[in-house]
């Protein structure tokens, strides 16, 4: 089974996406998770509700969730962005299923009600935070999906142990997902070529990493991508064989990711 | 197997009815239609949205679906409103699933792109429209579900033959899954007592209605109470053995209405 985990940018080539899953998905079952930040933080714009961005005091940087901003983050995510993704795949033949990590508690997370963030310098606790970090997955109704012949298309937030939606990182998610489901190939799709050692430049992308080589290749990642980064190790300690990243943009996104014109991680020959 | 479809009013008793799904589903297996109808003008309110209700010649009222209105659809419908009903199902012990029309082909629709509208007391075509009728359920997915112990929570919107993201009637859609399901009992939960003779006078309800009864109570039936009276005679036709209408705003209110103290359509003993 394959996972591909395709990010929420702008530029992201959807329909190449969905070519790419029709045909693959005939040899592999396959499970689609989706980002949709850009459009979650359309929609915020648009109903004047602010996207709060906070950093860790380890420097990751992530979005403060209160009750108004899940509720944008359900109509983004688990509304707008996942049934016309659904609806994309069903176009190109593809028997999609869209499921939030809510439903059947299929992204179970440990709350994170109060978290430490730095402010000018300074650390200081955050309280009523509505996000936490996913720890058990509801892999039977994958499989149960799967088995039947569906993908499944899965987006944030997910449910914590305490029934609250809560707001999660969709990367690490993804790679707790790919464990549970015993997945040997992980893909993650973004607006980029790979790995890169200079952001924004694709001519400086790293074309593979070894199991040894994480910690090595971490000062490269800026923003977004210590989290991909943080789900690659993850998703290798839970059993995946090999991740690929891979550029998004471009004409069949998931074949030119898995031919590893991306950055591979881990993999036979690594 | 019992449908219940609740309808997307403010007042419903939602822990009420979470309840009674946690208390009933182990003797009968269940499945959940539910509107977002106000959930889905406030949004549309606070996007600037217009929600634009047009009339058809037979006087029946329903809202004119462009690009736009589908985006708040699904923002309220499968993002918001079913995902917290999700969520509450939950932490009511229930294991339920949310689905939109959308997912897997459920609910698929014949479009309906230009549609006949009274304006001014004249017919002209409307055109553009995205909404359609539903009528192909993918029944096959609902069982799967509820085989394994889910309850399906459903909701609008609908795909057309065509693949686009329709517009569609809950009330009618429900009908018909529950034809397709081949489900004897059907419930409809609202804010009301009953199939009132007069509107918004609960002592005026109508207790039980036989199959050959309901073009007598048609006229008492205002607004969107005529498309789910509609839904009743399609339900009816498609082997439901009984429909119950039911106060949605009490205590216990699903098994309120199916004891009988709302309107009971059809029915061994009608």
């Amino acid at each position: 089974m394959i996972l591909v985990k395709a990010g929420g940018g702008r530029d992201l080539n959807w329909d190449g996406l969905c070519a790419d899953i029709a045909g693959l998905r005939a040899a592999e079952p396959l499970v689609l998770v989706h980002g949709a930040s850009t459009l979650r933080d359309e929609i915020a714009a648009r109903l004047a509700i602010p996207v709060r961005t906070v950093v860790s005091p380890s420097g990751i940087s992530s979005v403060y969730t209160d009750g108004e901003a899940i509720e944008v983050f359900l109509m983004a995510y688990a509304g707008l962005a996942n049934k016309r993704l659904v609806a994309r795949l069903l176009s190109h033949g593809v028997p999609a299923v869209g499921l939030s990590g809510v439903d059947g508690r299929l992204w179970e997370a440990a709350a994170k009600k109060d978290i430490p963030v730095l402010e000018n310098g300074r650390t200081k606790l955050l309280r009523g935070n509505l996000t936490g970090r996913v720890e058990k997955v509801n892999a039977g109704l994958l499989r149960l999906l799967v088995d039947n012949g569906y993908v499944p298309v899965v987006c944030a937030p997910a449910i914590s142990y305490e029934g609250e939606i809560v707001n999660t990182d969709n990367d690490l998610a993804a790679a707790v997902m790919a464990g549970a489901l015993g997945i040997t190939k992980m893909v993650y799709l973004f607006e980029a070529a790979g790995l890169l050692r200079e952001a924004g430049r694709d001519d400086t992308r790293i074309p593979r990493v070894g199991r040894e080589g994480l910690d090595e290749v971490m000062p490269f990642a800026q923003g977004r991508m210590k989290k991909k980064i943080m789900g690659v190790r993850k998703a290798l300690e839970s059993g995946v064989e090999a991740v690929y990243f891979g550029d998004g943009r471009i004409a069949q996104p998931l074949r030119s990711a898995l031919a590893g014109n991306g950055t591979v991680f881990g993999g036979a020959a690594a």
